[in-house]
């Protein structure tokens, strides 16, 4: 008979919604499906609603909770701040929780806008502690073997990227006004599905020189209040390597839940990612013998692909929920040297995108890059 | 035992390549498939190589051939004018043929510049003869059952509409220079792929007020020429109703050798068509039962869907051709009287949208519709 | 100006339902398409309905008409007696047919009995014409490549092989009685939609050995008269060569208009062909690259696929009717010398699975393919 | 600052690989992704190999561990023998827990033979505990809904089923034999495939009356030693209700990794599962609008929809380790009371099946089911 034990990183993780569970399903999981160093310990949640937090604690699992974050960063206890909380209020909580010595996990996007992201960046860097942000799609096994793909070589330079997000979050106009609405604290919509798809496109192919844009907001009013935030975007995008993207983000697309693509078409080669099929990524390959001309269905669980063997036999597949299991396990295989990826530069970098575009929508007009990360001056964010 | 006997309408054809072959299989095939007032009778191909118009005269049933193609628009016999050379000289032939007093059906793109598409349907106005511009993809089964739809209120008003083409017919550097290549007789990447999509969705949605869009050439050089046309372009476009979307067609998109998507998101309802799956068109309705949340597949055979009773049983399926079946089969069911329908004011209309694509993408700024419609002066072009 | 001239070759049909339309859409595009050496003239069509025929004959391009089959197959200016008529006349008018030195080409199934079947296999055998059967589907070019495939060794030997058909042409129990639902006139739902997916699967994988199989048929009256068809049946087969398979065909699946679907498992590869994709072939191949597990989506339309040099430019697509044009196409290029195929042998041998299947159901036991071939005595008929 | 606490129920487990890993995980996972009365707590794993065991109750997060299985059934702490073994040691290990009081829940299949199964049933009564089988498909999110739309008169009386399992475990001839080959120890690919579409298809469309089937093993000797299960099988099935259908499964199929699939026809409707895509569910309703004619793939996830409120927003999607957080946490949300399904009956019921069509393929004959239950004698199983 044996008995068990591992060092062991505390986490305080502010805020308890869909984010909160996921993030505490991850710390949940990734221990029983990989090989960790240090086990999360769940020690502390805070959230301002104390019933609604005392019982994500109860459900999460989580040894206590708080109404007050600023305890909450405060705990000895506390290695890691992971934040879940609405945009708006990120760099905020991200900037204190680095003054505090914390190391911080961010939900996406790092901020509403690129100087709050800027700012959050100095944070971290002045700190020197180690930080994340939540673009957990990288981590799906199949964006992870495109990414490993492209960098092999299996499209060639890319040329040509296409990225589309839609949902019908916004489709009823009698939802009712709330945070998501307000531009200040959910940010845009290009932010919100878009940083996911910027982030996965510059990883994917470098960085972005400059962007055209479109936004629109078709119910304007709701609950009597002004809606001030995008509910569709679409973006023209020159990479700095010359590649051409486009982007398109909404959240008024009916019966399209959360439906994403990612295409990539480079010299000699195609990559294509669909999220419905998100076990899966279509290969076409110019080198191909041209009898066998299409595209292949590459079942991305094989034992040679990213994270595979830490899932199921291939076949099986993974779900959404994967995604934060392998976020978060890296950032936890990596405590406490890190470094750590995607980081708040890149968290900026994203961001610095998403104005851009919001930008150039306003003012009908190219913008570039450097526009947005030179006006602001500041920490400069860099692509990690 | 019986004897068989219908009016006739005399065919001439200018060009015999792969559209030639395409609409002589449907001058053909329309009469078996559906009961017309007159039959096509294919009186004589035009084309400047002896030997392969007098194979083509042949193989695809006409009567004669000329290499002469004034000669065919001067003769008697010879009711419509059926054009299907390179783009760079529809306008001439159009314009010459109208003249001549003779119908005139041109394929896509009417011109390679707004200005010689104005100037085609100048000539066909003032001779007042029956025009149409081979924009046939709207005759597939399942983009004319998306329009009726539409139309039906099956979606709402339209917000969003997305529209992609993409082959890979430039992908490989080593193809020679040709005409293709050549924007003064190709015309560009936006006009050859795009003018379709430029069509639906203008059928399907309605004016474009104004568009902003880039362009790249990969492949600068061929056969030691400058190539002279884009190779990827895209778009964002404002219509006029202010529903936005957005538009992109690419000739380098390896293993894709003819994809194209076009998705309209409306207040109330998806409708997205897949070229691939070319039968079918998939539907989402917000009004639909929520437990049954998701889209339909509907297959666009039906008795009640347009143009099935003139094909196969249920599930069978048509291919390419049968566009051009049901495109020619409903010019010829028309005939003499017309309306026909796209005609060159369409044409025109899509050339000037092509026009703005490509010079908002040159002076890198958004650009009205009216801008290219204005400054070229003469007729105007209207939605059909 | 030029003239044109080809040999002909003189075609009578007998029968003028959708069939008759299929064929003589084909007999009017195949010399459009490709090169024949003879062309198709359409000489005389005939019919019981002497209205239904004539107007027949005017849209299908046939010169004239007759309300007796006899008088077309006694006219010297036919060369070819094309059989579209139900399956319970198929092997009388064949016959007729043979025994007036026609050239005899049957839609399937070749007969509603082995008995009939093989007796139509022994009136041309005597009369040594040239003879076909009417399945078409092995001249889609998808499932041309998948025979070329498996050939060439791209699965190796075969081990597993599934067919399955599914209609839902009878799912409506107020269908009035007519001569589908006549086992004598219609013959079986295994022969009606289980002879095509017989004959791929013969033509794929060689012959059977013996079957097993059940039958159902679930609404046993219309019109007050007794249905004595099977509306769905499946079988458990074993093929000569030791593989095994498994065949299902039914006229009971709702919106199921007309799914087939046929897979080959081979001891080092993977070959699918659903028809609703009927452009692509499915290839998993166990030799390929593990980090590219998973299968290949072949668009089955480059320019090294069968008869796809007839056709389109690739991923433009044919629909049903180029099965028609392919098949009647690479008869009339072997027009007069042969062979044809598949010919009446496997016409017959197709009908023997039929009927083994029909039997093992009644009889509820497996049942070899020899109890049928040779109780039946007279010509035994070979796979072609 | 809160403190939580909640009553506990002790898990001991039996075996430490991929069932333990899953089961591990879901005991993790569902009281963080749903309320549970009692959480559960990991008290003992066991298991032959030392190290092997050790490391797994490490990573899996028991408490402890033992080399003898026997040992964990007597402790106090444990509440639940949950028994993750290979297939051969499952009655012994299930009977010997049920003497012992514990509730217990057995991998699929329940045993290798009928007869076993019956013991297990037998055992489980007497002790009057709690008893369940791993048939952990039945609880994806899509499959339940299937179940909850079929008992609905979603689809009307049940008349087609087909269900089909391709896996390519067994292709590679040079993998050596090890107990998946031995009939004692792994049952047959019938038991370890089949029974989870048996356990399925009962489920949803009843108990089956009889069987006919067919079993092949391509590759006989591995490491010099008999192969004495089948590699691949396929069976004609009677359901009592009269309706008819279909299964296969194989794991010699190329480059099919785990792809099953499941549909159902009945007398107005169709409902069709695939693995590959498990967070949706094909439907087609013979009552819809003929002009919407086709099938709707329903998007699984939506809040009205089984499990869909313990997991992600619609859209996200789960993968298969839901299945298995879904089925233990639905066994822990009752206890101690239950009742528990599937149960050891139901577990029983599906044994008699394999054996039916096993004895089936052997004899080569049909086979009623009572012919496996009544010989067998003693406990008789009934669905559950």
């Amino acid at each position: 008979m044996g008995q068990v034990a591992s060092p062991e990183v505390g986490i305080g993780m502010v805020g308890y919604g869909m984010m909160g569970k996921a993030h505490s399903y991850a710390y949940t999981v990734a221990p029983v499906m990989r090989s960790l160093p240090h086990r999360p310990r769940l020690r502390v949640i805070s959230g301002r609603d104390e019933g609604k937090v005392s019982q994500a604690a109860d459900a999460y699992g989580f040894e206590g909770w708080t109404a007050d974050w600023r305890e909450l960063i405060r705990r000895s206890d506390v290695d890691i701040v992971d934040i879940c909380t609405p945009p708006g209020t990120h760099a905020e909580i991200a900037s204190a929780a680095a003054a505090a010595g914390k190391a911080v996990i961010c939900e996406k996007p790092l901020a509403v806008t690129y100087g709050e992201a800027a700012s959050a960046l100095d944070a971290v860097r002045k700190a020197g502690v180690l930080n994340a942000v939540g673009f957990n799609y990288r981590r799906l096994p199949a964006v992870s073997l495109m990414k490993r793909m492209v960098d092999e070589g299996a499209v060639g330079k890319v040329r040509l990227l296409r990225a589309t997000w839609l949902s019908d979050e916004f489709v009823d106009p009698a939802i009712p006004f709330d945070w998501r609405f307000d531009r200040s604290m959910g940010g845009t919509t290009i932010a919100d599905l878009g940083s996911h798809l910027i982030d996965m496109a510059t990883w994917l192919a470098g960085g972005i020189a400059e962007v055209c844009g479109q936004s629109e907001t078709f119910v304007r009013q709701r609950s009597n209040r002004a809606v001030t935030v995008d509910e569709a975007s679409s973006a023209l995008v020159r990479f700095e390597s010359g590649a051409r993207g486009v982007f398109e983000m909404a959240r008024t697309a009916v019966r399209r839940p959360c439906d994403f693509t990612i295409e990539i078409n480079g010299e000699s080669g195609t990559l294509a990612f669909e999220y419905a099929r998100l076990n899966e990524l279509l290969y076409g390959d110019n080198a191909d013998q041209p009898q066998l001309y299409g595209m292949r269905r590459i079942r991305a669980e094989h034992e040679t692909h990213p994270y595979s063997r830490n899932w199921w036999p291939i076949g099986q597949g993974v779900g959404y929920g994967a995604s934060f299991v392998n976020h978060l396990g890296d950032l936890l295989d990596r405590w406490p040297d890190g470094p750590w990826e995607p980081d708040f530069a890149q968290g900026a970098a994203v961001q610095a995108v998403c104005e851009a575009i919001e930008r150039a929508a306003t003012e009908r007009r190219w913008v570039e890059l450097r526009e947005v990360t030179h006006r602001t001056g500041g920490a400069q964010a860099e692509h990690s």
